[in-house]
């Protein structure tokens, strides 16, 4: 099959984009394992450099980490916006923002002083891993418990919203009833305290003083023990019948298996979870190979 | 199909009841979706309030907001008392004397001082949202586990009794051996420490001393991280048996499903849960629609 | 059928062992609720006696109530102690410990001052809110829960026997980490705080403080986090398969129930669990009935 | 069936082996129960000793103790290295490193001061008890829950790597947010603190002050409640699942529980898991009986 393509972007382009953005080629898996291991590197270093004593001992050295890690985040940044048709799809995707967020604040630090703590945004680049994770082999587990997940989550989100509206009405009693001076300070603080009290936190920075106030935080406390039961029995019978249906329908499962491990990423559009055999994005209609 | 009723009542009345009570023409729904808003505009309020710096720097705009939304709380619930036929049956209705003590303290605050802060009561109007609620799609989910709750209910109280019962015993045990000079002032308190362990919380502000005393906790811990998995195993079971019925029972489901959405609410008496095309109220015999 | 025990015995004492241990009369049933309502009035008082402000203020009311409950307790004892055959087998049964426990300490408080705090054993007597509740319907739902939990008892136990286990290693090894000065004075009390950890109570007396030993409870924590759905798939498995054999063989439920709820208990030797029908005590082959 | 093996060890080895390593002969179960006893109360002994008041009372006696434990312990090890053919592999093996760990440090007290606490460490051989444990009638049980928690090994792990990857992001944003003033005083502390409250456990040794701390702290909260549900479920259905299986294959399991109450281990490699009636290790061919 002919395809224009190739001619109006250039081919290393094309190429750059399968290693970058899939994981079906030994360059594409070699290159995510790459960048997963310098995205893990970067946050170690943030996290050394916010310990004190590490900082003060060995700041250059840490500096330089910083500035090996940003210069080849800076590099992938460009990379990406290059090999991608239309490069605003990219940036102003998901993982386009917090690629930028994580890359930007250590140029901010040489111009404004005091915006160096933002490095630690790049935490967030570890959710790429999930999108990384892709290659490995847990791929069949983490799906069964993301549709386990989907399937109750209308229910889930029924059961947090009352859980929300338990805490919003037994915080604003617990902040009459037992008041400022006992720490409960205002109505937010109180269902901060319900919330921690509900979910067995309990961290125990305020705590109910009064006779009365004990009895209404026990209530709470037997509540929130009582409804754990209820998340936990949906996605467990959920995640039955999931399993369930799996086995009868194995054929069906092993087709998608193939599917979900399907990589391919469309240069054009950027939609994934192509067909196994897919030549053309399902989306846009570009070619997704070079031929 | 003839009735006497229109005559008898005047027409504005039952249309009124049909906005206010019920939710099944776009006046209704509005009404629920507005009255919603002003409920979380009216808590936002209160909350805001009781931040003292907030209070300090706003106090004239959100003691503004307070008589507006008391206003019209005000104007509601005369509303609703008018349209009902029988008045006496909502005013002590659960939802009746919620809307009564959000809207009361107000007024009383111009008469005594210090009642001010009953305004707080207001977020218990909160508890609407779940009669609101009809509305949305979210409906099925939150009947499956109202279903699923139902049906463990007998079960969960029985192991919430032996709950009570084993935190006096322990609580009782625990003042003996830890005594009033380590926190354990009297058996109330002993009890609500007992509550706070078995149930996970654990807040800390009490904690034993003795190595009696931390070995009796730490049985008591045990058998609180122990016994969660009898609430949790009891609405999973019943909520996978309860699905199950469902997916055989289909038919029966949309059928019941149709009866639920169905939010009319007889003017006459109150009762909800109407059939779908029912014209006549199964309580009291009076029509439910005007014809 | 003749039998010669009417005899032997007077005739009071059958009537009243049928009325104190046995709750399938009238009187037997009200007995019941009369001494249910009787024990806890006596705990309330108890719990009214050990806050101090309270005791303060009411101390003479209190103790007259103290002294009446106590003497209706004794009475109880007395009379179930007389018309059981074996006296001893009841006096050293336990509920007849507990029974005693109760009692006691309220004559010896009038010999050796100091031991009146030991009133407060009679908690213990709500242990027989059990023995009574088989009157309630409730016993349905308590005995499939006894079911579930009988058959994952092992199960749990091994479980638990691990979590011991666990507790006990990582206790001594935060010993070795933190030591004394971190407040883990001792490698018992290190083993304490590894069950508050593990059982996510979390009081938050004892923290770890240097990093390892932060890393180390992180550890702790999200194993026993993880661990937690361990007895609880357990329960909820074993309670699935009880209630899928209960359909299966209602017919037999039936059965077990009416003899669950038979709560004959035989004067002679104590033994409970007779058929519905029993004439004779399976056990010794005295009989049940006065004819 | 003659073999040659006999004549190269020396008989009294190869019996020994079967004593110490194996549990299907009454030697080898009362040598297994004999250890077990020793274990326990020598790590009690470690632990009484770490308690304060108590070595100073006793320290002679408990040294004594100690001694005598190090010492059948030396025996212990010194009968399993020699009565192994490869005893390099016996040493290097995870409970032969436990072994020497648990042994060296009294010796090493005597020549270095204040190594005497890593005697603590032999708290690690409590680990053998699970391996002398396939003697109880607990077996059963603890079989089953591995193969439910192996079943679950995969989604476990991307579960517990979830949790891992929210608390980094979590706790470098509660970083940023409360900063060192607030006791958040680096981001490993801050991931601690996050763990900490993901898993429910809530020390409040740190806890957030500011507004938005809090209110993220209540979306950390609400998703650990939240998600706790999850491994729960998996769990909960592979148990059910397994117990499934099993019923429908009662006679594979009878079969497979013979194979497991085998405790024979090849003198020869330390294989175990043979089959019932096996002669000869399935590893290296050595015959496992001496005839």
């Amino acid at each position: 099959m002919e395809n224009p393509l190739p001619e109006k972007n250039k081919r290393w382009k094309i190429k750059l984009h399968e290693i970058i953005y899939e994981a079906d080629t030994p360059a594409g898996k070699l290159f995510d394992v790459i960048l997963l291991v310098f995205i893990i590197a970067s946050i170690l270093l943030v996290m050394l450099e916010s310990v004190a004593s590490i900082d003060l001992k060995y700041h250059f050295w840490l500096n330089v980490g910083e500035w090996i890690v940003t210069v080849l985040f800076t590099i992938e940044y460009i990379a990406r916006v290059i090999t991608v048709k239309k490069p605003w799809k990219y940036i102003f995707s998901f993982y386009g923002i917090i690629d930028l967020l994580s890359t930007l604040p250590k140029y901010l630090s040489l111009i404004f002083a005091g915006t160096h703590a933002l490095v630690a945004l790049r935490a967030l680049r570890l959710l790429r891993v999930f999108r990384i994770l892709k290659l490995a082999r847990y791929l069949g587990a983490s799906n069964q418990l993301a549709t386990a997940l989907k399937a109750s989550r209308a229910k889930i989100s029924v059961f947090l919203f009352a859980v929300v509206i338990a805490a919003t009405i037994f915080g604003t009693i617990m902040y009459l009833v037992e008041g400022e001076k006992n720490g409960f300070d205002n109505i937010p603080k109180s269902i901060y305290w319900s919330i921690v009290t509900l979910t067995t936190v309990g961290f125990g920075d305020i705590a109910p003083q009064t006779p009365l106030g004990q009895f209404i935080a026990t209530i709470i406390m037997v509540l929130g023990y009582g409804i754990i039961a209820v998340p936990t029995g949906i996605v467990s019978a959920e995640y039955t019948r999931s399993t369930n249906n799996e086995e009868e329908q194995k054929q069906k499962k092993e087709q998608s298996n193939t599917v979900a491990l399907n990589t391919q990423s469309c240069q054009n559009c950027l939609a994934e979870n192509h067909k196994d055999k897919a030549e053309y994005c399902y989306n846009c209609g570009q070619p997704l190979h070079i031929k």
